[in-house]
C-alpha cells in the first residue's frame, strides 16, 4: 500500500486532471485531449498498437482511430474508477485505473465494453498534470 | 484546461457533496435532496422538461416522477463520474459531471440507463456546498 | 448532510485507500487486501455470510470464495461510487459506498453485477486508513 506516500492534494488533482482530459477526450476536442500529455508523450491504446508519439502524433492517431465513427451519431464516454498513484524515483506518479467505455446511439441504451486498464506515468508541473505516458490494456484480451 | 484553477479542497469537497446528495436522491430521501440546493435553486432532469424552482418544488417534482414506482420495488443508483469544474466570474463552479443510472429489482440484474450529463452550478458557502441550478441532458436523446 | 464534518484530506486519502485496497482484491492479492484492514478487522460478503475475523480468516475466507473460479479465467472488478462518510463518536469513520462488479472473461464482455452497497468502518491511523469491518448488501436481494 503506497496510498499514504501520495499526498492528498494531489490525489485530488490527479482527479480532476482525469475529468477534464477524459471529457475533452469524449467531446471530440482531440487538440484539447493531446495538450493534456507532456510534449513526448505517448498514448497506446491497447499493446498491440503502435504508440502514437507526442502531441501532433496523439492528434493524427484520435483522428484515424474516429474515422470508423464518421456518420454514426455515437456518443463515447469514457468512465474511470479507482485510481491507484505510485510515487516513482524520477518524482513522477505511475497511476493504475480502471476504465469502461460507455457507448450511445440516440434512441438506444448504452452499451458499456470493454473493461479497460489504463496504465500512465503523470509527471506534475507548475502548469498541473500532465501524461508522459499512456498504455490501455483490455480485460477481454487477457 | 481548467482543473488548476480550482483548489483541491474545494474538488474533494464537492465530490463528497456528491455523495451525500445521490444517496439521499436515492434513498427517497427527497427532501434532504432538496436541502442540498439553494433556497432559490432549480432542477431540470431533463431539457424538455420544465425546471422545479425551489426546494418545495424540488421535493414536490420528485414525488410526482417517483409516482412511476409505487409499489415497484425498485432500487435506483445514481453513478457519477468524471466531476469537471470551472470557476465562474460570480465566484460560483460549473460542474459538468457523467451519469449512470443503475436500476435493480430484487432477484434481477442491474439495468444500466440511460447515459446522462449532469449540468450543475454550485456555490461554495460556509456551509457547505449548495446546487444553485441543475440540468441533465441524456445521450440517447442527442 | 455530514460532508463538511470530515476533513477534505482525509476524505481523498479515503480514496485512495479503496484504489489500492480493490485493486489488491481484483488482483488477487489477497493478503495485501487483508492487510488493508485492521488487525481485528471483519469482512461479510453479503448479510446472509458469516463474517472473517481477522486478516488470517479474510484470507482464508476469499480463498475459498474464490475456489468457484478455479480454472476460468475470468477478471473481476469492482467499482465504487459515491463515498459517503460519516464521523462517529468514537474517531472512526463510518463509509457508505455504491459498488459493481465487473465480470469479464477472454474473448468476452463485461457482465456488470451485482449491485451493490458496502458499509465499511473505516479508522484512520498514522499508517494510513484501515477498514475495521466491512458489510456489503445486495440491490437485488432487498
Amino acid at each position: 500500500m503506497t496510498a499514504t506516500a501520495v499526498r492528498t492534494d494531489v490525489y485530488a488533482q490527479v482527479q480532476h486532471f482525469y475529468a477534464h482530459q477524459m471529457q475533452a477526450l469524449d467531446g471530440g476536442r482531440f487538440a484539447d485531449y493531446a495538450a493534456t500529455f507532456t510534449e513526448d508523450g505517448t498514448f497506446q491504446h491497447s499493446p498491440s498498437a503502435a504508440p502514437a508519439v507526442g502531441r501532433a502524433g496523439i492528434v493524427a492517431e484520435l483522428v484515424e482511430f474516429n474515422k470508423r465513427f464518421d456518420g454514426d451519431p455515437v456518443q463515447r464516454r469514457h468512465w474511470f474508477n479507482h485510481i491507484a498513484l505510485e510515487p516513482q524515483a524520477d518524482g513522477s506518479l505511475r497511476s493504475t485505473v480502471y476504465a469502461l467505455v460507455v457507448t450511445v446511439r440516440p434512441g438506444g441504451k448504452p452499451e458499456i465494453a470493454p473493461s479497460c486498464v489504463v496504465h500512465d506515468v503523470l509527471v506534475v508541473t507548475d502548469e498541473g498534470v500532465r501524461t508522459r505516458s499512456r498504455l490501455v490494456t483490455h480485460d477481454q484480451l487477457a
